[in-house]
């Protein structure tokens, strides 16, 4: 692995390819870490064997306090050196002589850590829908076990934006005296239209009739139902003004007419205009890489995020943080709304907490701390 | 039909209830009008034999010059008395007293008017997918032919939300001398984000078996991808901090529990929040009521809807218009959002044209116009 490689890994949200140019540092190591027990689930249930995938980069140093964990969104993978590359760019957040970066596959994810395809050692047979709820507390709990086997106690630095700024928040919260700094982009527990989005994108596996309850064979997944729950998160990962921009009322590039008596799917259908061109390219993309239960699984994470669920006042949840937070919303952000987060930081910091809020003026909605990486960086520093 | 009639008929957008109290006039008749020749549409094809289904409130006046054309919006019906009984009410914009109110089911619908599951008249078998594409002008023209037969030349007023303010301004468009004022609400042609919403909707139907490409059987229609598709239509007709105030990250009502072990559908789906429970239903109300074909026909209406296509600058297609335009933006609408909407009465009122803008604060989305008449009609008095 130890090698550049190309820019064709799933980043997260949108997946924004970098700009060209830009370098793609490779892994130092990429592998599984297997937990020693049964990792109790706060839903209530155990999972047996859990295995985590993980990419590092760079070298830890003599003193063990150069680790950085950067965690990943809802379609990410542990690779971030391909999917957020610019943050490894000469100057930028993170750097490969000085930093130890760290990024481990989510529970319940495709690329390799325990997930719904994953076999169940009680069976004998994958989980399917009988995979769990995973929270984010689970992931983080998980995650500190796998950098104990690395001996690193402390990270000087833990972000992510999206599913990954809820891990970094969480980390902080869930182990005080291990977090320096947290940096939590575009993120704050759901609100009701972004839980009506995710409903939707649910909606659309589960009405697939492949889907079959969850168990599904592997060469036979919800490939229509997957591809609609990812053009439905498209929408959601971008803006209005930005689809205006690219797309406008312009009719397919390839051609169709969208008022033609030419038509694709008889007169009911008629020719695509080219932002539905983009939406279907985006959804035959998709199901070519990522698992439609593990989509299922990912959301189900996303939508129960909400640090104070069941656990205390906010002063008793965010009073305990001693890391300092930056908070980043995005302009254009619908799905996590930049005032949500910057209330979200209101109230963390009206718990005596240090946490810092910056705006991102960008039109790439949520989507803009992959597509935009220079700007955000320009942010942080 | 000439009874007080229940407020349950199809609204047209997000189908808001009026308040308990509102009279719902009902129809002095209700009927249907069989255009004498075939109708020559602008997609080029003709359509034989076409019904219009069409309701009146009131009575003609000997002047003839009492008559009001009310256009309804995507799955509405002719009874606008039933869905928007609050423009009838003392003092409002529309007297039963004084104003002969017609309405017409538009062309592609399933509410008596010609469209996909009507017999074409030439291959004795249901249009299905070979329903052609009928434009917003075909429509209107479609209708002037019934209010000739009417007797009505010139319509004092011809007013509507969404879809029915595309054939309200068509209409003043089209024919000029036979409209004096026109109230376009919520309305300009889509933009992006709008065409993406429409082609989401088109793919939710499309991707169930059941469409079976247009030619299902009656008793056996797509029912989950008409739902799914009224689900993401919901989430347009509706804002955020709409859906906040109502749903926020409320459990579903039903006593489901997002975090629960007890589990709907294993434990990749679990409980609901209260936003998806509405949508479900929301789902579940329209596949009893609307045919997913009719549905596809209206969404292609819709989109490719622009005056200017095709038909000349703005100055020669807009400099014809003779009637008085009041423009009404919501400013909560992110389907149609306001500000389109005003920088398209702009547009028309740089052609030499009366066009007011007025704008309508609510939190109620592209739907306000049939969730909050009251204010509604507030503003156009």
């Amino acid at each position: 692995m130890n090698v550049m490689t190309e820019a064709s890994t799933p980043a997260g949200a949108g997946s924004a390819v970098p700009g060209a140019g830009t370098k793609i540092p490779a892994p130092t190591y990429e592998g599984d870490f297997v937990l020693d027990e049964h990792l109790l689930l706060e839903c209530g249930r155990t999972l047996a064997g859990v295995t985590l995938h993980y990419a590092v980069y760079g070298r830890l140093n003599a003193a063990r306090d150069n680790a950085v964990l950067v965690c990943h969104a809802l379609s990410g993978s542990a690779l971030v050196g391909s999917w957020w590359p610019e943050v490894f760019a000469p100057g930028a957040v993170l750097s490969l002589d000085h930093d130890f970066v760290i990024c481990i596959n989510m529970l319940g994810s495709c690329y390799g850590s325990t997930g719904p395809g994953s076999v169940n050692p009680e069976t004998g047979e994958p989980y399917g829908a009988d995979f769990p709820l995973i929270s984010i507390g689970d992931n983080v709990r998980a995650q500190a076990q796998l950098l104990d086997s690395l001996g690193i106690h402390r990270l000087r630095l833990v972000m992510g934006g999206s599913l990954g700024g809820m891990q970094a928040l969480e980390w902080a919260v869930r182990f005080p005296d291990r977090v320096e700094r947290a940096v939590i982009i575009a993120v704050a527990p759901l609100n009701a239209m972004g839980l009506a989005l995710n409903h939707l994108q649910r909606q659309a596996i589960q009405r697939d009739p492949e889907w079959a309850g969850g168990n599904y064979l592997p060469q036979r997944p919800p490939r229509k139902g997957l591809a609609l729950a990812r053009q439905i998160a498209m929408l959601s990962y971008k803006s209005a003004p930005l689809f205006d921009e690219r797309y406008g009322r312009n009719p397919n590039r390839n051609g169709e007419d969208p008022w033609g008596l030419d038509d694709l799917g008889g007169g009911l259908i008629g020719g695509r205009f080219d932002i539905a061109g983009y939406l279907d390219h985006q959804g035959e993309r998709f199901i070519d890489r990522f698992d439609a239960n593990a989509y299922l699984a990912i959301l189900r994470t996303m939508d129960t995020w909400d640090p104070l669920h069941g656990q205390g006042s906010a002063e008793e949840v965010f009073g305990r943080i001693q890391a300092r937070l930056i908070f980043v919303g995005i302009s254009s952000d619908w799905l996590f709304p930049a005032e949500a987060v910057r209330q979200f930081a209101h109230t963390i910091r009206a718990a005596g907490v240090s946490a810092d809020y910056r705006h991102m003026t960008s039109d790439h909605g949520h989507d803009a701390f992959l597509a935009e990486q220079a700007e955000l960086l320009r942010l942080l520093q």
